[in-house]
């Protein structure tokens, strides 16, 4: 990867700090036993300490589609999808422009641009809000989509909307907040420390003040999904395994099929990304048997392995009867409506997170899953599987749709003066 | 440590599971390389690989003091404060009881009861909802505390109530929500995993089912403050290094006079637990000059150094004048009007967190600082600290306080008997 490197030090192997000039300073003073109490988030690990986490790792930035897809799924996330304020085209363009800029830096370890948090002065507004200063990469990855209102008549980019890229449909059952839906951009951050994602969004958001406005924003505590066959599988707020079935980077001719999207267009090599704001009526869930809940699921609580089964691996074994008492796995189990088989082979790679925030007027817990997943094709992939899933889930009694958002993700970045949207802006009229 | 150690299995000097039968079987098969892609929060880590991080360990539950105060301060946060709906005494305590045992447990990476997350059998209801099931300990602690309106008529409690136990005043500048402040009690779950902080306050919320509602509550996602000197200071959503100044648990003679309560009643050993919620006003801050946020600090940005010296640890210069332009430390800066000198001695141990949630009607972000501070006297180490900033403080044109709690938590747990409020429920008539 050739990256901007204006910053590097020999740091001995180990990763750059988001200061290169502080990595030798005092920055890690009063560190000495830090690995002793708790994650090391912070820079200046003595020499020879193994780092023992994904905090000191970089993701690539550039490559033949963007990160944060089909990279290892973080811990952590923040997603914020912006409306465009300004009319101008070339404005827009070039805010893309600087926060390529700025989200390949970022990405590295870096600030958002050289010096970028203390300004060039004392007496100057700095680019960088700082809070990420002496804290470690943690694979940060910056991921932007475009949304079906970007393709109006304000930028010239009608002509140049992809038919699949329209507003999710209703589904059955929803009950859609428009205030925390759609948007005509997106950023999705992630990384193994969620101030270094929160701090991402948020400088690009600042560099576009005045040009965007945050429509809505999600913060995702802990991945419930993995897109590794190196990563365990996590428990959603269910407290069931989630994402077992979950398309991984190391099928790729699987993610190639459902995840790129392969039409020669300015898309080509990019995905969609669908996102859906999933309260989790807790406090009714927790109310269940076990039995009741496994049968919600089709697979069991503890191993996640399918009912019936012991290992989370096995087959589903959607074809095994009980005697004559059914089906084995539900007629209406999540796992057997949302599989492959029961939806013409659909797949898609979910990227979601658990989120929890206060509490509602019956003092119920806001919290739930904050579901995102990357496809080829929103209508074979997503739309058919969903709209299967809201007819018919036995999870729809513990679940309520409150959000709901589409974008299309652009391909990855060829080299460091590429930038996000170019094969859009340099081909629409 | 005496523990509850009924699940314990030998496990080679590593962290015991939350489920101590899964630990040796096929939980951590899948996990192979995943040390290579991200922090491993998951168990089965292969023999003689170094846990890396905070995760795998435990802090101890029993002791003189609570643990999560002078605990050194974990990386996230989950915050419940609770209104008892039962008017019944006796519930009451038993309900506290329970928490003890189950919090005890899950401190030392158990389930809240043994197989507590699949129940006795597959047609009951588990107790423990299960989503911590294969996470490792994280350094968990639950801290309880006691608010004011549980000191009414209810529980015949009101003798027993401590004499600086009310309400805090309003504070010049203070836009109060109701909602979102005070409780009869609260828990403070902290750990270095969110989802295991989650989880330990939704298990034991479920557990008073009928008994108590949650009021409100608030997920820290990352500290803004260092209780020992082993951690580094991190920094705050103003991108500035927060807490440089507080106690940190080596202190222990401050410490003993500033956190610790010593007053012979049921609250000796104890601690009060003050909270407010600080919304910042990110946007207006992020249009500063640096010059203008570190005179806000008194403290430089990049090294969070008092503002002309260059090391965060010198001591600051309270006394030093720039010429006849006024003093090098602002008069009414935020270093200044909090320290010690300025408050008759005042001294807190401060544990608070970052948060962010959504955005406003304005699409500003609804970030900040969820502040909790703990003191041995609300009236000297912290009303008069915060009445003196509310008044003055540079700072105050760029936050908000939106909440506004104290809690009375009681000492430590002796043994494995003891449980939270028996000094108060077994003195008080």
């Amino acid at each position: 990867m050739s990256g901007d490197n204006k910053d590097r030090k020999n740091t001995g192997g180990r990763p750059l700090s988001r200061r290169g000039f502080l990595a030798g300073a005092g920055i890690g003073a009063g560190l000495g036993a830090a690995g002793a109490v708790g994650a090391d988030r912070f820079l200046g690990p003595r020499d020879g300490e193994p780092a023992g986490d994904g905090d000191s790792q970089t993701v690539p930035f550039n490559g033949e589609h963007q990160s944060g897809i089909t990279t290892a799924q973080q811990e952590r996330m923040y997603f914020v999808a912006l409306d465009v304020a300004t009319d101008s085209r070339d404005e827009l363009r070039d805010l893309l422009r600087t926060w390529t800029v700025m989200a390949r830096r970022m990405s590295q370890g870096l600030e958002a641009e050289p010096d970028g948090s203390v300004g060039v002065d004392r007496n100057a507004v700095a680019t960088d809000t700082g809070e990420a200063v002496g804290l470690r990469p943690a694979r940060l990855t910056v991921t932007v989509g475009f949304g079906p209102s970007l393709f109006d008549d304000r930028f010239g980019l009608a002509a140049a909307r992809p038919e699949e890229l329209e507003d999710l449909p209703h589904f059955a059952g929803d009950q859609i907040n428009e205030e925390i839906s759609r948007g005509d951009l997106c950023i999705q951050a992630c990384a193994d420390d969620p101030q270094v994602a929160v701090h991402a969004a948020r400088v690009l958001t600042k560099a576009g003040s005045g040009l965007v406005t945050v429509k809505w924003a999600q913060l995702g505590f802990g991945r419930t999904a993995s897109t590794s066959i190196t990563q365990g599988t996590p428990r959603n707020l269910f407290g069931f395994k989630d994402g077992t079935a979950n398309l991984k980077n190391e099928y790729t001719n699987l993610i190639n099929e459902h995840v790129w999207v392969h039409d020669g267009s300015w898309m080509d090599g990019g995905s969609y990304l669908c996102a859906r704001r999933i309260r989790m009526l807790l406090e009714n869930w927790d109310r269940q048997t076990r039995r009741e809940q496994e049968e919600v699921f089709g697979r069991t609580k503890d191993e996640g392995a399918p009912i019936g089964r012991e290992h989370e691996e096995d087959p589903m074994p959607f074809n095994e009867w009980h005697g004559t008492d059914g089906p084995l796995i539900p007629a209406h189990a999540h796992s057997r409506l949302a599989s492959a088989p029961a939806n013409d082979g659909a797949r898609m790679l979910r990227r979601g997170y658990n989120f929890v925030g206060g509490v509602d007027e019956y003092g119920h817990l806001d919290a739930g899953l904050f579901f995102i997943a990357f496809v080829a094709s929103p209508r074979d992939d997503f739309i058919a599987v969903q709209s299967n899933l809201s007819h018919h889930d036995n999870m729809n009694e513990f679940v309520r749709y409150e959000s709901s958002a589409i974008f299309a993700c652009p391909p990855g970045l060829v080299d460091d003066d590429d930038w996000w949207g170019r094969g859009l802006f340099e081909r629409a009229t």
